[in-house]
């Protein structure tokens, strides 16, 4: 279907128009098939979570935020005491070199360094053999204008909390979904579509992969503590600024967030993503309103016109 | 060296004497050796810790408490909605074959069921083709006389706290080890040797890989709340029965810990572990006490008498 003329959502990165073929992969300093890169099972990253990853999007053969994401994966590098033995611009190459590889213009880049094994009976992370893992795949876009209209329908599931920062530190990004698993499961249970998760102090923090933001009467609003600080939540404080419209990380109240006039959530792979229902009750009109059009309209103007965008070649 | 004649400790299980050789794998239906065991970088388990597993023990050639373990693996199967396509019949089939094709007498058994691969640009966990994959390493037994007489000096750390039940239930046995890891980090950078966590209540919880019980004024005590149920702390607690000694689950809080009698950690590969020192001061004497030894030698007498102990043949 055509996309309204007021939607400028790309329509051709469709499930069905992806080549999952050109996908391709990286570990230990080759390049190799997808479906070769693997881990051992006792990796640490598998057996015990103690991993960190990022992921990245390719648009129009370029990078997208490159050195933001890369700002981030080596804090959380150092955050978690891992070290794959490869310099900023040696990861960066690895990044450069899957895009230009697979040939992909659309893609998602995702990004690992994994503890990897120790011998048995020895569990010290200290004598393991760290590794760094990527992939590249085909960019499949959610927010097809159709789709993107509906937005999601939400639940705010109060009875799983968001693991707190003083358990795992979610500024370094980690594999530790339980909660959002949960969480997701049970608002599919109840016939939602997505989960928002509250942290110990009942107030909102984020969802499975993605941050919230509301439009309150002050502006755009995400929760400041206790969530991965998104860079697409960043990409779209950045262009809320451009709009003239105010933006601020703070506290979010479920009641707040669902008094909102507009909600949405920011992830890598889409941008943004409307929040029209929570709870069962309509979010301003119940589709997706009009800064979040303006705001994920200017999303791709601006990035079709290079911004943030390191070239691959 | 020997032990001392009041302590019956094995003493072959030595990582020096252990075979690697003979460890073997499963993985969908074949037994493989253990380097050809591995799961995709695009695995959920890897991705988003999802996942559960258990770790048995084989003693003399027979597996340690099978049915307890099996229990907990189904439950934690069924909690995280994770179903390999097997009846227990055939995981303890695949457990059993494990230990006959290995012909290993002393060995670990790690179990594990991953939520598997989703086609790229979907992230829905009910897509995914769910992994069943074990398998078998020789018994490096941590606990060698002199090692066990000294303990292990731990650190309360209180800047960590274990994640709590309502973020991670912690009684599904997952890999949400961000925290404990964190902790064993800062205890070793302390000095320690190894790290006890609190709760969100300030009362202990448990520590990386093991529970933690203390002997006070009115027998054993191990934490209730916001832990793994362990099947050794529930077998230490089945023999101090049987020497009289009264032992329940309850609240300790980081005091009454230090303050103990004796201290141990609990843990399937070595059964118990004596805690000597906390935060610099001795527990005790500051040497493994004479309840924890009675009790580690009563689990070695037992255990060789065949309790709890289905052969594999």
């Amino acid at each position: 279907m055509l996309a309204p003329p007021d939607l400028l959502i790309p329509t051709h990165l469709t499930a069905e128009r992806a080549d999952p073929s050109r996908s391709l992969a990286y570990a230990d300093g080759a390049f190799l098939p997808l479906a070769e890169a693997t881990v051992s099972m006792r990796d640490h990253g598998f057996m015990y979570a103690d991993m960190t990853y990022d992921v990245l999007q390719v648009w129009r053969g370029g990078i997208f935020r490159l050195e933001d994401h890369l700002d981030r994966f080596f804090a959380s590098l150092a955050g978690l005491r891992l070290d794959p033995g490869l310099s900023r611009e040696e990861v960066r190459g690895v990044l450069r070199e899957l895009v230009r590889r697979s040939g992909l213009d659309y893609a998602l880049l995702y990004l690992c360094c994994t503890r990897g094994e120790t011998p048995p009976g020895i569990r010290d992370p200290a004598r393991a053999r760290q590794r760094l893992l990527a992939n590249i795949t085909p960019l499949v876009l959610r927010g097809q204008p159709a789709e993107f209209r509906r937005g999601w329908h939400a639940r705010i599931v109060g009875e799983v909390r968001r693991i707190p920062p003083d358990s795992v530190n979610p500024r370094w990004k980690n594999s530790h979904w339980g909660d959002l698993s949960r969480a997701l499961w049970l608002a599919r249970d109840a016939g939602y579509d997505t989960a928002i998760l509250l942290g110990q102090d009942g107030n909102v923090a984020e969802g499975p992969g993605f941050n919230v933001v509301a439009l309150t009467e002050e502006g755009l609003l995400s929760p400041a503590e206790g969530v991965l600080e998104g860079i697409a939540c960043r990409t779209m404080f950045e262009i809320a600024a451009r709009l003239g419209i105010p933006a601020r990380y703070g506290t979010l109240s479920p009641e707040a967030l669902q008094a909102a006039k507009e909600a949405f959530a920011t992830m890598t792979s889409t941008g943004l993503f409307p929040i029209t229902r929570i709870d069962g009750r309509p979010v301003g009109e119940g589709v997706a309103g009009p800064v979040t059009v303006a705001l994920v309209n200017e999303y791709y103007r601006l990035k079709d016109a290079g911004w943030h965008i390191t070239p691959a070649a």
